[in-house]
């Protein structure tokens, strides 16, 4: 597995994995029905980068950095993650997040903040804490589970040193 | 005092107010040298609504209402609000809060969240609890105050109601 940096052709594969997540409605706010159109702009043309974890010619999974607010503000950074399912179990996400932990260091973040973590996703929250990242806050009822209805989501965060 | 809804003609004074709050780099995270235009497209373009709060002529605070997440976390409100340093003290941003309150029930949100109240803004702090405002998170040295240098920020959240 190779990480780099997404490149135009990816896309249709970078698509295929962020609309099944999507579309399942249990882990990113992002709407069910969030179009192709839509998704290019908010993983490839909004962020500052996106990355790719490939294996050969097959994209494994995929995460984007960006700063997370403005200004004085602008020293903590934002990513966002997705595995493709037929690559869950691999360790794609972990690879990812220390990738993404590596990449912010180098564009002189400090530190990194999950806005929007779903209190349900037990994987991932799990995960998180394993590569240091702690609950900083708790956002009663602020998703909407397919499945679940309403469901907490949670603010993660991690210094990345000075 | 009354609040309604802002015009193109409260831009002016908005804009002083905006820039002042701004300029001082203690309790927002725009860029104390934001522009007039992109003050114009952050506070009255991109958000939802756009409210002053006004006596005569005179706008003493200003205050936004938009979405706080997409698609599934579509039904949390997020507000920003500014007081003229000229109308401190007379309970002007309590009465954009309520006014706030009410405007983002009338548009169907269930909650509202604050992303990024400075720590050291005792007053915000205080205020927003008194109005029923939790302190949902803290997200450590996520904020370069002009004067104190990297201190916290907190996630603020209430639930409006079902």
């Amino acid at each position: 597995m190779e990480i780099r940096e997404a490149l135009e052709a990816d896309f249709e594969q970078i698509w295929r994995i962020f609309h099944s997540v999507v579309v399942a409605g249990e882990t990113y706010a992002y709407a069910p029905d969030t179009s192709k159109e839509e998704a290019y702009e908010l993983w490839l043309r909004q962020p500052q980068k996106t990355y790719v974890a490939v294996e050969g010619d097959t994209v494994l999974g995929t995460y984007y950095l960006k700063q997370n607010q403005l200004g004085l503000g602008s020293h903590v950074s934002n990513c966002g993650y997705m595995v493709a399912e037929s690559a869950r179990g691999k360790g794609v996400a972990a690879a990812l997040c220390e990738h993404s932990q590596a990449m912010a260091k180098r564009y002189g973040y400090k530190a990194m903040q999950y806005n929007f973590v779903v209190s349900t996703n037990e994987v991932a929250v799990n995960l998180w804490k394993k590569l240091g990242y702690e609950i900083a806050g708790r956002l009663p009822k602020a998703f909407r589970h397919s499945k679940l209805g309403l469901v907490d989501a949670l603010v993660m965060y991690k210094w990345l040193g000075d």
